[in-house]
């Protein structure tokens, strides 16, 4: 990636004297933004633009050529490659859309592509992008007209999207907030996010990383390159729905994941999930900050009405606000002017309006050993004065700018006030007392995460797992059969309800003898999945004559029966799998039976899994209380959950051909667990 | 209220020439806000200011006063009321803090001031609060210098907090929205938010009221106001959490409610409540513009990326994209400069840059008959023909304006230029695709919301209630007997398993052959809560001699045992009520058993109970599911649940000295309901 971001020589194909002409931007920008390296204009027309020849092909050039940029129309893409890689050049960035974007029949267009990097060793980012900029360097590609508002900075972004990248960098801009490296990747035919994310995490200019993304190119890749970071990535990820899937697949052919996983993936690798451009800009603010270390807050607002939200806001995200000491508060008493103070944390500044008593206060705050962070609201109008707030603004940010503990600093004054502070003061400012609090707690959160890696080691011994057949080309996906699948879970330690096939009324008498009364007679049929439904169950059967009647009733489906221990009433959980597209294979648990349907509220995690994090699974599932225990009833077994959940997570791991298991119910007992009911498909053969 | 916002004549008392006084800045509001009456300054030092004589007393002024404004020390507004009093002033705004809001002691101070309005009829507004505005005639009397930029338009505000209130005006000034009248009403003393929206709801000028509200001080009266009005109210309830309770207290002396009934009695109410300024903001422009009467959206976007986003909201809020008509798209794509466009719903304009196009195809999407709203979604850099943009721009105003259907903007430019059009359109602007979509379901929700009154008259014949009596002065809440209990569940309906009171082994025996076979004998000692983990209960008793070996056992807690039907199982919910401190009786409901601790999720509603809320309530119940009858099973006596929920709403709202009811469970079968257990307490003398 060196080469893309820091490239000597640059050849900008596509370029015409036309005044519309969009490489004529690239140019520009690159003068904008101040590049130190060569610039050479190249365009079918030839012609002369900003005091440069325009060569009519890159082979004119007579210079070495570190970097190349395309912005032709996508069918000439081909022959501007080969040309290209003919000069020797090995990075370029195609900005042209009408690819695979445009639907199937592109598609040949982009193999074709692939074909030249393969042969010459080319790396490529995009087609359909904005391209690339460092800021530290001025090298800055896109082809819309980028004003250098936002200064040179430890952000560095990552996007798909071209129109949400120039968004960002407004974004930036208009908070103050610098930034370092930029990489719209579009159709990431070649590079992907995972690539420029391997880059920025190991490149010592970038502090923090902004991604937005439509489609994950590399799940596991993904996981991997974001648990080893030490810098914050803050993920912005789109196309979550049917409709956002639409317009995706057409704007940068990325199809839908499945969103849970996506979810579950990127909370184990702690990676920090936003929704929206607000929470994605309080999160870069968020961890311009120092760390917030600790629990304990302090809240110090000029307004009563947003110290309420501050303290809400800190209720809500579980902080201490321990009370300042007697000394701190006295001296701010004697401040106020008719008494109308009430001195506690959080503290509303009521009619204290000297300014530098307030810098005193927030000094020694910051000094206290009692206090890990503190959220300061200031509220002015210039009218009231205005003079005197705008010098302890400046000394503000001074103090906040020395500060080892967070400040988070929220300003309310109006428009021109506000741009008269951002142009003269470098701390992050919020606009509402929620967004700074929650600032602090996802400070603290991530400062605070631990990141249980994948693990690579299974802590336990798997006798010779039976080799699961797939379904042949062409037919559905293949139920694996019962004795296939109980082989398997045994060979892994799963334990199942004692049960046996029968293919006879008698057969199924001496199976009862054996597995022991009372005893279930079920259908065999793989194709009755709600058996209870379909009169295709019978449960409890005491005795003999009862299995006989079940299975005459049975027999009409199928004469292949099931026979299994009737297994004691118990709390009904549900663990699952199944191998996702975007992150291999993932684990599924929650309450079971017949809750899984009443509440759909289950709990997910990319295989495999460790002991610790099959634990923190089970605690975030929704009716872990029942496990415990409730109103005195005795604690169930957990771990024995925890052991099939992280066994279960292996197999998916080891057999990637298993399409889908399902373990419901799965009792769960004070002394044990037992997997009642049991389901499994192969994928079809590719 | 009307003479608070159209008074003709004021007198600012406060005032003195002092460089900080803050009756000044009151006056140049005054001034700058351009108010049509007179203004007269008072001040007890005299003096000249801004051409006025300051009177030293308001007995001195020779011209009738319609409205007051009081900001002197609290101990001296007592006085300064009677000054007003004497003088026939009968409207007065109290500015001055330093009341209940510092603590108990200062709570004698409120008492003198009710004391002088209940004789001589006076209407206050505060203390502690900023005063009122009436943007059309220009009274304007906060003591903060406000400079008028928001235009006069239709939204007015009433808020607790006047940091929050200078806050609102600045918000609404910066996205250029024009507000009409505004109200700061501090402590509430005696106006309150009711009597502000009671006004705003008949005011002329007003379209949509904004509340920020730290306490709430008669729930009912705002329920009732709210839900008989047409025009929307946004409301920001904060002080939600023990720390904003600390704060709100010594601010503005609110107490905080209980947050689920207060979000329950909004709802019921069809108040739009809102968490944060960024959401009230949005609310407000979701209902400047046109309602959206239906759920077809167009979705339409300058970039693919934004265009996503606005996808994703789209499938959150539920929304239909149907297609373009064929021809609207081959218009678009005979525009395109080379065919890098996917033209569908959601459309991405890609590389169509002839803005007339953009124009014409708004225009037609906006006269579709299959079109009920449009987002659409632009973007620009001034650098890239920034003018045509601007031009542009300036046209979309103006069709916003004559749109009959919702045309909501999001736009993406550099700071500068969204303020260069910020001047020019009165378009509402929104920041972010998701924001612009969820402020169209806003509006969809909104005009389709169905509001049930609470119900005057109850659907049943109730039997002569008996009297439940209070616990004496002085003791905790009075555990209800449940003979007592039970003969009130009778008078309303309410069917109880079958049950009788044993005091020996003997009654017990005999008790149990009247009820039948099995039963359960319970201890009747009311302090024993949790029963079965104390011992206290045993279950399905078959015969005789187990129902003497259970009483032996319980005569250890007590003599007296409740002897009951032994229920079969089914499915456990929980019905339950209590008074709340500001809304009254409330209803809660959800799954029971020991499901309500493992879920802790239940549904809550203000009561009385129309049947169709009862039902909405179990439609929103986390687990209804289970009533409907999963794989198979019957559907469960949902109407028999219905009539246990509406009957002990109308209990609770006769007998308001019924502090708590627990029916924890009523078992619920396909054929009926019967509460197996009941609890209830009653309130303390007073």
């Amino acid at each position: 990636m060196e080469k893309f971001f820091n490239a000597r020589s640059i050849a900008v194909i596509g370029v015409s004297e036309a005044a519309d002409n969009l490489g004529r931007i690239m140019a520009l920008n690159l003068m904008a933004f101040g590049y130190t390296g060569l610039v050479h204009l190249v365009g079918s027309q030839g012609g002369v633009l900003l005091g440069h020849r325009i060569y009519m092909s890159v082979s004119e050039i007579p210079h070495d050529i570190d970097l190349a940029t395309v912005l032709v129309p996508a069918s000439a893409v081909p022959e501007v490659l080969l040309d290209c890689a003919r000069k020797g050049i090995r990075r370029i960035v195609v900005q042209s859309g009408g690819f695979g974007e445009l639907g199937e029949e592109r598609k040949g267009l982009e193999e074709d592509i692939r074909r030249i990097l393969d042969e010459y060793g080319i790396r490529l980012i995009g087609p359909n992008c904005l391209g690339v900029i460092n800021r530290q360097n001025g090298l800055a590609v896109p082809f819309l007209p980028l004003e250098p508002e936002a200064p040179a900075g430890v952000v560095s972004i990552v996007t798909q999207s071209g129109g949400v990248g120039a968004q960002i960098l407004n974004d930036l801009g208009a908070e103050g907030i610098g930034f370092g490296k930029f990489a719209s990747i579009g159709n990431k035919l070649d590079v992907n996010e995972a690539d420029i994310l391997d880059y920025f995490v190991r490149d010592g200019e970038t502090g923090i990383i902004y991604c937005y993304l439509e489609g994950i190119a590399a799940g596991r890749r993904l996981m991997e390159i974001a648990a080893a970071s030490s810098k914050p990535i803050i993920l912005h990820k789109a196309n979550t729905s049917r409709w956002g899937g639409v317009i995706a697949r057409s704007h940068s052919t990325s199809l839908a994941a499945d969103d849970a996983v996506v979810d579950a993936a990127l909370r184990q690798c702690g990676v920090f999930r936003v929704k929206s451009r607000h929470d994605a800009m309080s999160a870069v603010k968020a961890f311009l900050l120092p760390p917030m270390r600790g629990n304990r807050l302090a809240v110090i607002s000029r307004s009563g009405g947003h110290a309420v939200m501050a303290a809400d806001a800190a209720g809500f995200h579980g902080f201490d606000l321990p009370p300042f000491p007697e000394g701190r508060i006295a001296c701010m008493r004697s401040e106020s002017r008719a008494g109308v103070v009430c001195m506690q944390n959080p503290m509303d500044l009521g009619d204290v309006y000297y300014l530098p008593a307030y810098l005193t206060l927030l000094q020694e705050t910051l000094n206290a050993p009692e206090t890990d962070g503190i959220v300061f609201i200031f509220n002015y109008q210039r009218g009231f004065f205005g003079e005197d707030c705008r010098r302890f603004l400046i000394e503000l940010d001074r103090l906040a700018a020395t500060a080892q503990k967070p400040l988070a600093i929220c300003l309310f004054a109006n428009e021109a006030e506000y741009r008269w502070v951002r142009k003269r003061a470098r701390m992050p400012i919020f606009h509402d007392p929620a967004s700074a609090v929650e600032a602090l707690a996802l400070s603290r959160d991530f400062y605070r995460r631990k990141i249980l890696p994948l693990p690579s080691v299974r802590p336990f011994a798997v006798d010779p797992a039976p080799l699961i057949r797939k379904a042949p080309k062409g037919e559905a996906p293949r139920s694996v059969p019962p004795e296939e699948l109980a082989s398997l879970a045994a060979s892994y330690g799963i334990p199942l309800v004692g049960w046996e096939r029968a293919g006879s009324e008698d057969e199924a008498v001496a199976a009862a003898g054996r597995i022991g009364f009372p005893v279930v007679l079920k259908t065999a049929r793989e194709d009755v999945i709600h058996k209870s439904e379909a009169g295709a169950v019978f449960l409890d059967l005491h005795d003999e004559s009862a299995v006989r009647r079940a299975y005459v009733a049975l027999r009409e489906l199928s004469p292949s029966v099931l026979v299994q221990l009737m297994a004691p009433e118990g709390v009904e959980w549900f663990v699952g799998g199944r191998q996702d597209a975007h992150f291999g294979p993932v684990l599924v648990s929650g309450l079971g039976g017949i809750y899984v349907e009443a509440f759909g509220r289950v709990s997910l995690r990319v295989c495999p899994l460790s002991e610790a994090e099959a634990r923190s699974m089970l605690d975030e599932c929704f009716g872990s209380a029942l496990l415990s225990g409730l109103r005195g009833r005795p604690p169930l077994d957990r771990d024995g959950l925890v052991r099939i959940m992280t066994r279960l997570s292996w197999l998916l791991s080891d057999l990637r051909n298993i399409g889908e298991v399902d373990f419901n119910p799965v009792r769960v007992y004070p002394e044990r667990c037992l997997v009642v009911d049991w389901r499994a498909t192969a994928d079809v053969e590719i």
